[in-house]
């Protein structure tokens, strides 16, 4: 099994996922108020707003961990396996908190239900770094020693502000599904990452591969 | 991150969403008056086919402008998410459009939802286009200076069309459907996109790949 | 836009549609009686096997053609695009053949609407094949001449079997479903085809690229 | 027809049908009693949880083999045709399977439903490698003769074991679905391709291919 297979699924399936997405927009159900109805469905829009800008982030941080990886072995496979079957199955997650933040009722469980799915995403995240990372397992030889504890500690630190996702979840279900999205710009921002392209930026074929 | 995987990942959200879109045809609820049934939901299919034929279209311009571009970078990524989102999500303005025109009900406020979609995504293409284009940041050396100034008016005037959509929806939501596929056809036709070509026909490595 | 380009878009359109197929199938309403819903639904899983390997060999066919061509045309994209388009609709009109079968209510209108988008299906396939062929257009140089003409008959001939489908499913909705995976398997048999490759067979890179 | 195209195309269908699994879980019908519902539900996530796990085994394991093959020919391509069939149509009684063991009723048909789905999955897979080994008809020269009647045991036996499967689902609906986990564990730890691996491992090339 080579890396760029492992990769291609995974694009598909983030692909796949990202779009499926839309199905878990509720449909409406009175044609005659269509725009009251519409205009009621906000909090599953954000829903689906939040969840797209997480799949899509993550798809652009699955790519950069991967540049990172010389090698792939069988349990990388499989913890890849898993951090794709959270992100598979965040629609179902996501259409359940959209509807109750709209219908006002069962707000809490539903934003819980949610941070708990990305607290587990966040875990395989994490277990497919240590794994890939320690003693350098899976490293290429360019990647810079020091951001490998810094990427450690970031992903480390992501299940613990999943953790919280989940805590904020109890006191107020819209400011949960806010936090996400907080989240979801930081991920995007990449700070530790973009340190460790830069460290590797003398090295031209890498270097060759952000840019082209 | 580098430009194939953008585009392949890009080929692949318009690749489902254009599959997904089946989806949003209403199926029949009473099969003892099927034929009835099917010839009522005519709008259904006529909305089903112009935005097939939308996403289609989409996703030819989509390639011929990733052929101008020479990189990629981190901007550039996430306008290309926002637009991949605008396209994600029209199977649902989509099956709303279908269905209200379908059942006479809600109508107007359908074909503004779907209007509103396509604006947003327009400026989307619109901002993709500007970014990249802006000082030729992006741009492969061979793309003509003339087009460059020439997509940006046709990129920009795309929001004007839509912004015209949505006044049309407001006076006939029939008429609305019918601009929007005129809208594509004029896409399809894509005069501008052409001259580039033929000015970079010179070049034998563009022009190859136009051919091959 | 490349040829390769349009393979790949168009294999992600078949692969998303074979494999939304499964949603067509009806859920049980009655676990209480779930063999005997099961059982009932048996029509449901012959729509569902028929068009599944209709889906599958027109793929395989898909790519045969396209090993003929030595280039493509914006012609013959948009050509593409209408085939795909009668593909991806194809769970949609399966989905009501295999209810309407199974209730035994509207089946004469579904086995019609199910061969009228075959029907349609064979004019693009005709059209992208004349289209491509007339003149030998856009076919590679090894292509030999006799299987010009006999290709274009069977592709003709092709919407003459789909319109006798649609007589058939005057007569009886079950007989047409059968023809409809009697003309799969003849397709997957695909005399003309091979003929035209034993004849390219001298030609070290067309042969090898069957081969391997 | 070349190797590449009829795994690419196999590689969008198992990723596809592992993402669309996600629609099988029933959703909430009172989100008043949201936490409950969610609790009531965990037979869906279990039959959820197991099939992404075969599915994902299994695209791994289809590598394996197709690694082996140096090519492939037309029946091979329709067994791998129906091999796809069969997991393609897995969401199907997926969700009857996990709804079934939820409401406690129909489990035992539903178990027995998946049973057979997955005893026809494995009769494809047992198709598809004794018509590619037989006479070494499509193996790669490198690989193992001792691997090659290991590996037709292997999948043979597979067939005896969803057998076995089908009768358990008989006795008790929630045992049958832990033995299909059992299964998909024990194909996760894919003893005999290992052993080909090992034994083909001082061939550069094939070596070479799964590290990198």
């Amino acid at each position: 099994m080579n890396k760029s297979r492992v990769e291609t699924f995974s694009d598909g399936v983030f692909a796949i996922a990202i779009t499926l997405l839309v199905l878990t927009i509720a449909e409406p159900s009175n044609y005659n108020r269509l725009a009251n109805q519409l205009g009621q469905r906000w909090p599953d829009l954000a829903a689906y707003v939040v969840t797209f800008l997480v799949i899509g982030i993550m798809w652009l941080n699955h790519h950069t961990i991967f540049r990172y990886l010389g090698s792939v072995d069988r349990r990388l496979i499989y913890l890849n396996l898993f951090l794709l079957m959270t992100i598979a199955f965040l629609p179902y997650p996501t259409g359940i908190f959209g509807r109750a933040l709209a219908h006002g009722r069962g707000a809490t469980t539903a934003a819980v239900f949610y941070s708990v799915t990305m607290f587990l995403n966040a875990c395989c995240w994490a277990g497919l770094w240590l794994h890939a990372s320690r003693g350098r397992r899976l490293l290429v030889p360019q990647f810079p020693e020091g951001n490998r504890r810094k990427m450690a500690i970031m992903f480390t630190g992501g299940t613990g502000a999943y953790a919280i996702a989940i805590g904020i979840a109890f006191v107020n279900a819209f400011a949960c599904l806010a936090f996400h999205g907080a989240l979801a710009i930081y991920y995007a921002l990449d700070p530790l990452s973009r340190g460790a392209e830069r460290e590797m930026g003398g090295d031209g074929d890498l270097a060759g591969e952000v840019e082209t």
